[in-house]
């Protein structure tokens, strides 16, 4: 296997690190340099305990940055768009991590990000990062932006309801508990332990960005609408997505198993977890740290013709990092899974 | 102050030992006799050790209780029902914290609880426990059944808005977010802490029994239906609800606070929490344990003209044992807070 | 009882906030005013959102400070020292909770503290905070400088081993596992709640300040040593002190029961806590949150002649703010327990 | 590579989980039969959620067990001493994770375990299962006993202090802090979730067994003693090991730095953490779950001469399974690293 020569811009956040800690373990990478402005000269590991004795590999400047294959940005949102034109000549592919690029629609962004794109034509090059909706895309792509993790978990259970027009109205309501580490490295008074220990916050009741990606993605007759609403809880890794969805007609769990198995049957990081007994029988995040996997299970409620979708994954695996390693799998002739085979565990 | 003698029938639980803390402490109240068939003869702190030291009390056989004022019931669903007779010879004055006597129509038991009631005439009997929409009925009453926990918290935050025909359709969404003493003091493989610990688990996505109680209560002009999820997170104590509303017409949340003013304005254990900085901006669980206080927070997506209400009270206080109390003083014609006046910490 | 006229200095803080949550519901204390420079104008449950309701109260700046009967002093270390001139004007009593007059030796402050004392001459005017065994002093007293928490702890388990100089020799180790609250409300990378949550820090392996005021206490026939180590874990409030003592002598268990009784038997906040079954047979911290008591269990490995005490209170009350308000009612006169009746929850 | 067929007796356990997912994806290991009696006929996955799509292997009768190159034993202790004769038939192989075989010395069995063994001879021929101590040894045997996790972490870090008869006293304290997977999968009133959540329990203060492994590993010029507490606290994996040691002669953190470079320089799993800057500056167990790593800090009391080490590992891995892989790998000849190079979370 030849080895692609990657880099990173941006290696000092979670998800960053998060990507790191996959790149130094992938059979098809040369992790070439990682950049961080503030920790230039230091051991990765001086941000990142876990990789103490993994990598002896130190942080370098931007403007150190040699040619490689491929570049990864995991810059906070609004730094990539600025800088894409540099990036492309450092290398043809890259996959971004932030939010810049996820938008096909310039009006969109301006109202959901609440200022206007600085490079709005650039992002109908990229190709929106959930594998599972853009897998032959993303072969050819030389651009990938990666997904929101909210909107990654929600997508995912939601697509083969909204693909297969199971859904035909605007009343679907998603409600994710969140860990902290989705707001980043950056302290406050409001993560300071005391303060948000044992909390359950309602971060952002309306208005969550990820809303844009969903309604995107998922609009194929028509454009929708959903309802979304996100409360932060004390745990760092983990989304769990409960999603309430009002089909015209009258629908059956057994309807449901055939629906996912149509869409998902050979999906490698798709699981359907329905169990009638035992402790797990619905997903929960906390099964999920470390994997790439996206758990989804669903019930109904007949007297209501209600579904409720309960799907969950790592926000810093599927939801960021390991997504955009699925992605470059992709996109580098590997297999998608390369890199991305543990499991989870189990107690925890 | 003449105090009232009351005796706890099942104080060995939590909701019993959360009452038992209150009514120790409560300057009108002599506590008489605390039952449980299995610690019977055991001092109560054997079995609630913050009590050490509070009482010397122990615990007696249910057929050794001696006439008293007031009852109160604390025993798991199912059982009042069927000794109801019996304890009103013990006292004229009963107030039950099961679920055994909340719903009026007996046909609405049987769809929720799978089974027929044994006794439904009785129910008739019973004030539902919620002071805030039954004071008046409460003051003349000998009989009260205390509120489910989860009901508590949504129908004090819809309240309004049923009462003022604000929501017309049956759309609304309510997600509560529950601590691990709902589930009560019986262990279980579920419940063991290296499986329940860090978990976020959809115990009951659909057919949540406290639903009942809320189309009960906020049933006005018309019968309504609502959508109900209830996950349990990692945590001991409280409840955050998260409910989605949908009034036909364009509200603002100028008219929310105008609609709160008009029904809460005077209440002593109802807070409106919604704050446009600092850290706790909208209501959170661990701000109230211990409290009797229901907080309530609102937000209005413009847009697509939804509610979101953010509600949370402790379970074991306003959702069990404090909101009895609350009851008995207004029974007993004391100050609606007597012996409920602890505000909650800060931090914990 | 007439009400005595209290002010708080520095009340913005976590131990500012317990006390004034003590203080607003106390019997005999008419709060007064309470300070803080970067709060002041705005109501205390800004800052403390648990007593949103419980009062109406603003912030004061210090130079609007009106005369008093009594101060409380809440300000970080290094400050009272070098104001209390300017406080004695304001109030004829005075209860400092920060470390400033803990140390009656200047030299011993110097030692611990890295810096002079800047006004060493007036330590010997305080006494020292802990009422269990300065009782008479404090009600005598016009300024008493409140304990330190850990020291608190392990002084209150060790008193009685060191007072009957049982413990001859200066192996004694103590190990503390401490709640996050004990850093104060200072955020910081390491308090940021991804990295600080599910932790286990050695933050004071060595050369923890409170060690000064275990051997000032402790120190009886001779001047003691102690080796003390302090783990900072995963809980908000609390600390657990496990102490291992080795007596020259054989000691049993019986013995150390009768130790305890001799001193602690009319003792209204320390209990023996030591069960052969149930689920709490040693102090627990998560039992105390809210408490003052100090819980003490012990046991003894007879092979080896060592003894193991368990001791456990809540940082913020017996560790800071409830053992002030104690101290506070002994220098008033009242009851000793009069508003710290309040017992701890379970479940929690 | 040839793969060594391996079953596991066992495998519902906590330990046998924990070895499944590592035997998995482990590329020198062919995994054949896994028994659980109560289980049989059932996924692994029923269990263990983690290995869902993982692995379609069904849990095996014991007496299903064909020959294999290989058996792990993960059964409760005292079963594999009754049943050793058998497995030797099923192979020629056996590495066991019970204490049964740990104990050299068959009094010293009898005095920590309170009953006699059944098969004392055999014990000899047993490697005690900690790499570092026993490599040569390892990579020529038949039969490896499992070192228990608290021991490990504690031996693993004085090691080098007794081997070079540094610590020529009795006095050396141990202070363990687990987490609650160390009790195993058996759920009981103790571990109910609302009792054991955010608890602090001094389970074992005095008399714990790994004490005997300790003193037999660590014992070289003489029989040494030590004093070892454990404390249970709200973390489901890992051990952080807080030891205090008093060298007769002076040592400064320069020798100390020297000692650990003799004897672990070029150990895999060891790392030495001390850091004067950063957040995680001594070890902390969350940081290694799911490694295999046993993290060593240190610092010296000058004033008083005492050392005092902060060691972790996560007790499933380096304190159970992990470990009995790196014990396979040099059994059967493979790198030691195979199949343990998962670096830890960051973060977590």
């Amino acid at each position: 296997m030849e080895k692609v020569k990657a880099s990173v811009i941006g290696g000092s956040g979670y998800t960053g690190g998060e990507l790191l800690r996959l790149l130094l373990f992938h059979p098809g990478v040369e992790l070439r340099q990682v950049t961080s402005e503030s920790m230039a000269g230091k051991f990765l590991y001086k941000v990142h305990p876990n990789l103490r004795k993994a990598t002896q590999l130190k942080f370098s400047l931007v403007n150190e940055l040699e040619k490689c294959d491929l570049l990864f940005l995991c810059m906070p949102h609004g730094e990539s768009m600025k800088r894409i034109d540099k990036y492309k000549v450092i290398a043809d592919r890259i996959i971004d991590l932030s939010a810049d690029f996820r938008l096909k629609d310039k009006t969109d962004y301006e109202f959901w990000y609440g200022h206007p794109h600085v490079n709005p034509e650039i992002c109908s090059e990229f190709v929106y990062g959930i594998p599972e909706l853009h897998r032959e895309e993303m072969k050819k792509a030389s651009f990938i932006s990666s997904a929101g993790c909210n909107a990654t978990v929600s997508i995912l259970a939601m697509y083969p309801f909204y693909k297969d027009n199971i859904i035909k109205n605007d009343n679907t309501v998603i409600e994710v508990k969140v860990g902290t580490s989705e707001g980043g490295n950056k302290f406050s008074a409001a993560s300071h332990h005391p303060e948000r220990s044992g909390s359950m916050r309602s971060y952002m009741p309306v208005q969550h960005r990820h809303s844009a990606e969903i309604i995107q993605e998922l609009s194929f007759e028509r454009k929708i609408n959903i309802h979304f609403s996100a409360t932060s809880v004390d745990m760092v890794r983990g989304v769990l997505a409960t999603i309430h969805l009002f089909p015209q007609e009258q629908i059956s769990e057994k309807d449901i198993w055939k629906l996912y198995r149509k869409y998902y049957n050979d999906e490698p990081f798709i699981r359907i977890v329905k169990e009638k007994e035992g402790i797990f029988r619905y997903p929960e995040p906390k099964i999920l740290i470390g994997s790439n996997y996206c758990d989804i299970g669903f019930t109904v409620d007949e007297k209501t013709n209600r579904i409720v979708l309960i799907a969950s994954i790592d926000n810093l695996m599927k939801g960021a990092a390991g997504q955009a390693v699925q992605a470059f799998n992709l996109m580098s002739g590997f297999d998608e899974t390369l890199g991305l085979e543990f499991p989870g565990f189990h107690p925890i």
